[in-house]
């Protein structure tokens, strides 16, 4: 067994899994620079006990194995593994995930996180501060490094607000009364709609019937996008959009001076249409804080997680439902535990 | 076979088939009196070829047999059938109810509806106007008995505004807003939401998996309801919702004076908390046409149909996705049909 005592040999591994797969980071423990990464299209699938232990260990070893041995006999001292869905379907990999590294490579040191906290260690490593993971979805993480706080992320019916299923179906909406002839319409959203599923009248029978409702709305995001300068209707979906989601951010945000807020994920590829009004909200609602670029991804999240595991400097907080820890010896304060090299 | 020349004498069929369960109603062809009715709780169901016409028929034919048999040989000489989803789900019912009832009775003259036309006819009779039938979802059907105008029924991702599942919806949004601490939250639905359902961080994963989603969020719309005299978040969603309810009645309605407008449906038991708002909009949105009381349910609307199409008054215009006639010898003209008993 390594000792951190030695980081500049020791090595940590960052896993980012998601819907659209997995990607795997091979770091410095010391500094947490990435060697090298891979990455696998193939999601991990998910069964009645959360995300399948057996999937994902048959994938990440391999993947680990082969990044490691041009490392030759530098030890992988901690890992961290953010994955969507882990505060409700992790149970299986919280349960198998330490004992399988122990056994595989020695390791002690692990983190499972949510993926909102590995976009927020990502976005804005250990300030405190809020990050903002806009896609199909939407969630608000903050932290003012002694306790989490999340705002939405509630899925598609119960939240969500200002996400791409939200945007696209408040799109689609505004196509339908067009069509209608009902108040609150748009020609521009009607024409696009058509355009990308055909007449409208099929899309209750091509969309309710579908098991990736909220993707098939979020796809329509873009569209209304792109008819904001000119469509009064689709403007007034972004501006509603970016007041919703700046009134997550501005729940989320710790209070006082000194924190930031970053915006990451596709979302906000959306552009000015969504990003102009989404500032203006921002500087009304959450004034406090001031908004930065986002530093990294979600993967140099897990990476950052994790040497900050294997040397001690973790300071993001533990919590149950989104960032678990398993050190050995010392599972409840790994933020200001001693390094040890016992057994 | 009976000849409608002799109306004294002969019985019509309406059959209302909906989500919870068929109705069938015996009546006289002159005049519509209902003479008897059967229900089942047993609702038809779906295949790929839309309503099962087989478990149709096992279970109207028998009921039907038993609702005439005390009335010796009174011919039936019409059937009408009100169904949800008949527009886009009732192929097979089109391809083979006209031939099985003609075969079971000789019966000659059938009106396949959907069933917002049934409730259209139950409500208005055979006047112009606009029906609003609202219950988890929500459709505005209007006619000037030349064309059909229709407004939303979309389902609960592309509209539905004010619906029952659109309330509940909303009132989940707002008790989840109220738990994260986001604007807009409401502490009364959330302690509501909580007393139906449970710790609301458990209701996502709760709501998606089921299949009946839109009927799990209507299911909150009468705790919305509730709220609304003290709570102005649970207010202001009412209001919202009457104001699209209206929109989608001032779309369906026809044009000119002398319309009116009646809502039926399960929705308006909210009562005042939706129906005070709901007469304002619809006041300054549609104030052409008076707010009646309707007539009758959709039931009664079948037997009405089935009646005129009897008598050969049948003023309600034909829509290939609303109402479809078959009429032996007359099969693109009943309303002014010569009256005709040959085989």
């Amino acid at each position: 067994m390594s000792s951190v005592n030695d980081p500049s040999g020791a090595l940590v591994v960052g896993v980012d899994s998601g819907g659209s797969g997995l990607r795997i980071a091979l770091a410095e423990a010391a500094g947490g620079a990435v060697l090298d990464t891979r990455s696998s299209r193939e999601p991990v699938p998910t069964g009645p006990g959360g995300i399948s232990a057996g999937h994902f260990l048959d994938q990440v070893l391999p993947a680990v194995r082969s990044l490691t041995e041009p490392h030759g006999s530098r030890p992988v001292v901690a890992v961290a593994v953010g994955a969507a869905g882990m505060a409700t379907l992790g149970d299986e990999l919280r349960a198998e995930l330490p004992g399988a590294l122990a056994e595989a490579w020695g390791v002690r040191r692990l983190a499972l996180a949510a993926d909102a906290v590995t976009a927020y260690a990502g976005a804005l490593g250990q300030r405190p501060g809020a990050v903002v993971a806009g896609g199909t979805g939407m969630i608000a993480l903050g932290t003012d490094l002694r306790s989490w706080r999340r705002a939405d992320g509630w899925g598609h019916l119960l939240g969500d607000c200002g996400s791409g299923a939200w945007i696209g179906r408040a799109g689609l909406e505004a196509a339908m009364r067009a069509y209608d002839g009902r108040r609150g319409g748009s020609a521009a959203l009607l024409a696009r709609a058509e355009r990308l599923f055909g007449p409208v009248a099929g899309l209750p029978g091509a969309l309710y019937p579908r098991t990736d409702r909220p993707a098939v709305l979020a796809s329509f995001a873009p569209e209304v996008g792109r008819c904001a300068a000119e469509d009064p209707v689709a403007a007034d979906i972004l501006a509603r959009a970016a007041g919703h989601i700046a009134e997550a951010a501005e729940a989320a945000c710790p209070d006082g001076p000194g924190a930031s807020v970053a915006l990451t994920g596709g979302l906000f590829k959306l552009g000015d249409p969504l990003l102009v009004p989404l500032r203006a909200a921002l500087g009304e609602l959450v004034p406090r804080a001031g908004t930065v670029e986002p530093a990294g991804d979600p993967l140099s999240g897990a990476v950052a997680l994790a040497a900050a595991l294997a040397t001690g400097t973790l300071r993001l907080p533990e919590d149950p439902a989104l960032l678990r820890l398993f050190v050995e010896n010392a599972p409840r304060a790994a933020s200001s535990a001693q390094v040890g090299g016992g057994a």
